[in-house]
């Protein structure tokens, strides 16, 4: 049946498994679309173009945003952060969804959005806060101000918990990406969603009787 | 996670499969209630009080009406059909779903009851009508005129497919069993029905640090 593409808004505090049930997540369905964002910083050591973001100078990203050609945009330490609108309106023609893997400002931003009625939005806690930190601190890579910075960071996104449609508390990886591949399979069987239903219906209705 | 229970209506055109469907539904979850409506018609052989119908005198369906003890009702040939609402919100409260199978009229009235608003509607369409006029002929169950009776209000019932939620074409029974139990296990995760994430979150945020 012919769909429209959903837009799929996935958040948590870093560290509760998200880039992870994500990353599933693209592994389950090939079709699935992660969104890049273009930002005006400079790439980091390893970042690819249209990978990690697509680098843009102030003008050229201040060029898209008047010519509408951002979903959404803001300005983070002097940066812009934005979601080019084109890719994300043809995958969704294509009945291709799209994942985002952003904040809860990201999340409010698209759900405000001219495409906000296709949104979907999934918020994942971890089963502690304490475990949170544990994970943090177990990989070993940031000193301990960083960990208490990111932790104030958590807070202030789990405290947004209650913005999104569905939460996960992931307590069990497995468990939690077959609940997101479960929560995507659900929306896709949405009436809305199934552009293809009306001519399906009409047909239907005018057959010959037997 | 503490949840409150959700209404879920399943309609469809007669032969669609509905009835086995909400069959395997039940077997699958015997949490599920299925909600048995009261009526003022006389049983027919065969029929059991309080598994096919609440059987009451047109007194007694009155007062219920009257002491608002009637989630919905309505009277189709001079009899009184209607939902009593006790068992539906007791098992609402203890985090119990409800299954009604009901055409679109009996979708309607308990989408417009004060619990509507814990409704998910799923209407099962046949994969043609032809196919469905075959299967009614196949049961050797009812005369022509019958069968073209049926054939009328499937056509009526098919209709009013736009007013659900979600919309499975019965083409085959264990996927659409399958599709189902998607439906209930995605909506069961919606962040509004499950009742317990807010003391949840406030017991994280208020957990000590490690």
């Amino acid at each position: 049946m012919e769909r429209s593409g959903l837009l799929v808004i996935l958040s948590s505090p870093s560290g509760a498994g998200k880039s992870t049930l994500a990353r599933r997540l693209m592994d389950w369905d090939p079709g699935l679309r992660f969104s890049v964002s273009a930002t005006t910083r400079k790439p980091r050591p390893g970042e690819v173009e249209g990978e990690h973001y697509y680098f843009r100078s102030p003008e050229q990203f201040r060029a898209m945003v008047a010519a509408g050609e951002m979903l959404e945009h803001a300005e983070v330490f002097g940066n812009f952060y934005g979601t080019p609108r084109g890719p994300v309106e043809e995958a969704m023609r294509a009945g291709r969804d799209t994942l985002f893997d952003v904040d809860w400002q990201g999340g409010q931003q698209i759900r405000a959005s001219s495409l906000g009625g296709h949104v979907i939005s999934i918020f994942v806690l971890p089963p502690s806060l304490r475990e949170l930190e544990r994970r943090l601190v177990g990989r070993q890579q940031d000193a301990p101000e960083v960990i208490a910075a990111r932790m104030r960071k958590s807070r202030d996104e789990i405290s947004h918990w209650a913005e999104y449609d569905y939460v996960i508390v992931n307590d069990d990886l497995d468990r939690s990406a077959e609940a997101l591949k479960t929560i995507l399979r659900a929306e896709r069987m949405r009436r809305a969603r199934q552009v293809g239903l009306g001519p399906f219906v009409r047909a239907l209705m005018e057959e010959e009787s037997a």
